[in-house]
């Protein structure tokens, strides 16, 4: 694995030598007079008007399905914050790259000039008709969610919360591999979630929806819990209203001990410490999320005592990274034509990565496959068109 | 050359083949776990940061500058008028893959599912980071000079006007190459266009600015001069100052008779019949350039005696088409960092595109060079190099 020091330094010496990284490519490899003729006038008006008359040739006839566009405002980039649109660009860009690599997928990073909620909500209306689907990325939360909210009222094509809904897809598959290891039931463990924005939310709604009866969301106040007046919003109440029913009260270390689970979406470095990790049930499981920085180091995490550590982060093992789910997911949702992402579906998802690692694979080093794994596309593929067919 | 109908066919069927035209591509050809450490996190929070403390580094780090948005809402799509955003995406899919293939430019359909200036307005400038200059496409008149206006001075990538600046420039390239034939000189033709949107607009304005001193521009009502009440907008008005200065009035078949040069971007489908044409001086030049079909067929028009005659479309000999512009121009715009379109950068391509066409290959139906042509971006860098030193 490279250091961190490396790695940037390489990374930015390869964006300067790409002079950008993402290019366009066309399906006609040769184009003479003759292609010209038909991608272009006179013959592309007879495809126009085909559609025009038949509007729902638009998805046999254009590139719309396969058009993913990556919508950030650069208020929430990685653990870095509020950078803006144009410190957002590599990333986006990084994204599109994955997205085309492992989904066969046209996405294209559109980072905005504007953080106005209105204003982002009526540009996405105003550029659906190029696009399959709408991937919302690093905005800060809540405003991201009413977004999401208010844009499934809005426009037709499906609305995907990468930090939200892949996040929790790739959580969850990672904690279904690690109970099979420890041997623990997911309806009788305990799980602290620290950080209660989109990933914070995404993950304690799907797990609840998977079986969790005992989860505690975090966040920088402390526990949240059904009437705590400090700190709230609209999707913090609705996490109170449906986790912590002890209604426990307290600070983060108060709150992990006694847990099996840490899941930590914080946006916080080194939050967890060897200390917490000892007060922790046994065999405790550690998600530390947290790009380009954990909250802890797996090494220290393992001093610690914790069998099965993982991060989002390439330079350790058990990467569980979005990327793992976000370019087969969205291939699976703009081919199977899936309108809304729902917690069903989600939960299939994660259910259908879990199931790539085989028994035999399966270690405390491997709970999650590889990026660029070549049997997930087939098994998410497989696993949503059973769960539309229910 | 195909006939329409076969071309329609073969349309379609190409395009139901492709399942949409564009694709992605990416510069990294491989993309194992090393390269994503460096595009995507962790190393791509580097490149992020340095673009967050030194700003003009996007355009090293990013594809930003490569980035073209091709923006339309569907009101005036080729010679099909108002379709909407559906069926104008084959067009600027089309578009975007002739930028790819002769500008090695990443050019993006946004088709806009809203008709209303400031929400078009609105919506570019939030898009703006992801572009290195927009493409204003097919967008009705005067509505769309009036977006350019505002954008220009709201936003700081440049704004191509397509119909305006692309159609200006191959018609004065194809025209000075007809003078050169026909041994005229610019400034003692009278020149008739028939059309006052975008492309009359664009057109009037440069040929003035090229010398010409005797235009006349007509619309649906008639010729267009100063003090004309009837039918006028804020661009009519700039054209009836402009030319026309002995304040002809008429209908165009008075206006066309003693005429040198018909240039049609109408949207009139065999407007100019060949009496019309017999009235025209000796040596008449006839440009018909609306698409799909054009002001008048080339063999009516030879016939009528007319030893150059030209069209928009690649179904005959002289196609005065804006792809023998777009794609270089915008390649030396982004190069160049040019900010602003203006008059005399667009004189010097077109010249620069007509001096593409040798002395010897020059020929009444050889009056400009082929799509495609490899000349052609060279001459257009090198003269917009020369242009900018001055």
């Amino acid at each position: 694995m490279l250091s961190s020091k490396t790695t940037a330094r390489k990374a930015i010496a390869l964006h300067k030598k790409l002079k950008g990284k993402i290019l366009f490519g066309n399906k006609t490899h040769q184009l003479k007079l003759k292609e010209i003729q038909l991608i272009y006038t006179p013959g592309v008006a007879a495809v126009s008007e085909t559609i025009f008359h038949h509007p729902d040739q638009k998805y046999v006839l254009t590139s719309k399905r396969n058009n993913v566009a990556i919508v950030t405002d650069g208020t929430r980039i990685l653990g870095l914050g509020n950078i803006g649109p144009y410190a957002a660009l590599p990333v986006m860009e990084g994204k599109a790259i994955l997205y085309r690599q492992f989904g066969s997928i046209t996405a294209f990073p559109l980072c905005l000039n504007t953080t106005k909620k209105d204003q982002i909500i009526k540009t996405i209306q105003a550029i659906e008709p190029a696009f399959g689907a709408i991937n919302l990325e690093d905005i800060e939360s809540p405003k991201v969610m009413e977004i999401a909210e208010e844009l499934e009222r809005k426009i037709s094509i499906p609305i995907f919360h990468d930090d939200r809904h892949g996040t929790s897809v790739v959580a969850l598959a990672a904690l279904l591999n690690s109970l099979k290891l420890i041997k623990k039931q997911i309806s009788s463990i305990k799980i602290v979630i620290a950080g209660a924005g989109s990933a914070g939310f995404g993950i304690a709604s799907l797990l609840k929806f998977a079986g969790c009866k005992n989860i505690i969301v975090v966040d920088s106040v402390g526990a949240i819990y059904k009437g705590r007046a400090k700190n709230m919003n609209k999707y913090k109440k609705i996490i109170a209203g449906s986790t912590n029913f002890k209604k426990e009260k307290g600070t983060f270390v108060e709150i992990i001990k006694n847990s099996d689970v840490f899941i930590g979406v914080s946006g916080v470095k080194n939050m967890l410490t060897s200390d917490m990790i000892k007060t922790m049930n046994q065999d405790p499981i550690v998600f530390a999320l947290t790009n380009p920085e954990p909250e802890v180091e797996p090494l220290i995490a393992k001093k610690a005592g914790v069998k099965i550590i993982a991060t989002g982060s390439y330079r350790f093992h058990n990467r569980v990274n979005n990327a793992l789910v976000f370019p087969y997911l969205m291939r699976a949702i703009l081919d199977q034509k899936i309108q809304k992402i729902s917690l069903g579906m989600l939960l299939a998802t994660a259910k259908a990565i879990a199931n790539t690692v085989t028994k035999k694979e399966l270690h405390y080093n491997r709970i999650i496959p590889d990026v660029g794994d070549e049997r997930l596309q087939k098994n998410i593929t497989l696993a949503l068109k059973k769960f539309y067919k229910k």
